[in-house]
């Protein structure tokens, strides 16, 4: 046996994102370098199973074993997963069960946390808010004290509010109704349902039937949404009206969870950081309308006119398995050193003008948009 | 082998009722002599795949074939069934493939429609609205030359607007978003949230999440409008809201479809005869403040105002197997005698007064409740 490399190990944290469609895993060292990448497949155990979301994070957890030159035979010091669907505790236990009966040189110790606060320890120690849109949302504000508050993240069933799903669901909705003429829709659908047969390779609605129902995917539904924007940068009025309308329901997040922010989250000093998670976000100039609208309305509303400032749009410029690895570390009294700074950044920042909000009932304010939001999210 | 029992074979014709809930069958003689009646779970392929659901079929038609006196192994004359969920050409094609294979001694031929156009077959052969509000929901409207136009039947990923089913999701997410802070609530919803923590046996939001997902079932969480419907009745303001929604949105089924009603269908001497088919039903009163407010009002528009006189709400005293039966035996160019007027009764009538409509924008109409809606819906 290699003694130098189970001593390497005593001090390798791993760390997991799990995501509806895609997921990675991260190996890092006590002072913040990177020893590893590896990606593989959706790990929401709810979407996959049990079975194949614990499977699939052991493959990528040893191929990067592998990749860092470290014995696969050997269990990391901890593993911290940031997982979409990590939220409740009989399913966490569960899974974490699972894994050190089927994979017992997988991790010495384990911690699952949700995709949100997996982002926020990957941006920062002070908290703000993250609001995810990817195949599904989510959002959490995290206070500095760490108390949390939450609205959404329960799946394509009950909300996933502003998502991929939510968007492409809203399109094919559209049409629907409209052939049915149950509800007027809002402008030509013809685009729209092109696209969709298009993408689902079906000649008319009957056929889209074995995509809700018998091999439903949400991941592959969702997908629909890339075609959607596609569309909307094509100047489609339909496919503009979806991202418009996502746009102001993930503002209607941030509206929901920010009257439990603490005042620094609010001070003049800083505009409130608002964590963007998923791939939605690479169409925030769609989304940007209807985004604008709701927070401006709320920054002139009676509750918070002269205390919510304006607000900075943040993206990762690294894998929330990064965060998840870090709060691992931390489960177990240890530390990684993080460099916050070097792991996010501003593609736009929002100033209310107090002055002539007050005026004007939040009709103006100076928007600052700071380049085009990096392809990397 | 008992030679009269195959001569009796030759003029027995079988039927189905499958429901998301439950199905019946029935066997029938060319003179409209009920033979046997069976009862089963579930046959919606799109529910319980298409295994199940033949598996199921033939349970019920063999049973129904013994408690007859008839030969189990000689084939019906034709098995004419009414299937929610029997609407795509491919998947109806792929069941009688899968019944022909699997049981060939089942029945002779074969013929599936849908639980509509199955309940319109046991109501009458003059035409009408049948409007379905069971575990899912569906509207057809069916010309007297027999020519068709939908509205609905997608099933709960899209649409089911009305149904057991939705009615239950709209309480629950009524729930959710109050929670979240996401939605303001229309009414307290302490009353829901405990009927919902007992009927699903949880004792949280986050428990939801297996009836949502892992172990999810459509019927069962349908189920939980039948606590909803007691909620009402006992005054819930938020329980009462839901069911005036229902009613509202099964009323824009019927306003979807009346454009292509031929005149027949309105002339002045009949008022429209509604179909109305599911358990959902039982609780017209409930469903009445939304249901009439919506078809007042389409009455008074510039599109139906003098043509619309008013309308019938009927409810079938037979199962729609009969109708299923009898659709099965005319594809094979025989006739089972239906006497329709035993097949139905009127529960509801409604007649717009015209004069006084025309004066008032539709604010008054003369409403004639005919008792109770029967409890063999």
């Amino acid at each position: 046996m290699d003694r130098s490399r189970n001593r390497d190990m005593a001090s390798v944290f791993g760390g997991v994102e799990g995501g509806g469609t895609h997921s990675k895993t991260v190996l890092v060292s006590g002072d913040g370098t990177i020893l590893a990448e590896t990606e593989g497949p959706s790990t929401n155990h709810w979407l996959v199973g049990v079975d194949r979301c614990v499977e699939t994070i052991n493959d990528m957890v040893q191929r990067a074993k592998v990749e860092a030159g470290l014995d696969p035979n050997t269990p990391l010091c901890s593993l911290g997963m940031s997982l979409s669907g990590g939220e409740q505790k009989d399913a966490i236990e569960k899974l974490i069960a699972h894994m050190k009966e089927q994979f017992p040189s997988l991790s010495q110790h384990y911690f699952i946390t949700t995709d949100a606060i997996g982002a926020m320890a990957t941006a920062s120690d002070r908290g703000g808010v993250v609001l995810i849109s990817g195949t599904g949302s989510n959002c959490k504000l995290v206070n500095p004290d760490g108390s949390q508050i939450g609205c959404g993240g329960w799946g394509h069933m009950m909300g996933d509010e502003g998502s991929a799903f939510w968007i492409a669901h809203l399109a094919v909705k559209t049409v629907f109704d409209a052939r049915d003429h149950l509800v007027t829709p809002p402008h030509d659908i013809n685009h729209v349902r092109e696209a969709m047969e298009e993408y689902f390779q079906v000649s008319n609605l009957m056929g889209m039937l074995p995509h809700l129902y018998r091999n439903f995917q949400k991941s592959h539904f969702a997908g629909f949404c890339k075609k959607l924007a596609e569309g909307a940068e094509a100047g489609d009025p339909l496919c503009r009206y979806v991202f418009t309308e996502a746009g102001r329901v993930l503002a209607k997040h941030v509206e929901a969870v920010l009257p439990a922010a603490q005042e620094p989250l609010l001070s003049s000093d800083h505009s409130l950081p608002i964590l963007c998670v998923g791939s939605v976000w690479k169409s925030w100039e769609l989304l940007k309308p209807g985004f604008l609208e709701v927070l401006d309305k709320l920054a002139s509303c009676d509750k918070f006119k002269g205390r919510f400032h304006g607000y900075s749009l943040l993206v990762l410029q690294r894998s929330s398995a990064l965060g998840g690895a870090s709060l691992g570390a931390q489960s177990l009294g240890a530390t990684i050193t993080m460099d916050y700074a070097a792991n996010t950044n501003v593609f736009y920042q929002h100033t209310f003008n107090d002055s002539q909000r007050e005026n004007s009932g939040g009709k103006y304010f100076r928007a600052k948009a700071l380049g085009e939001i990096p392809h990397n999210i």
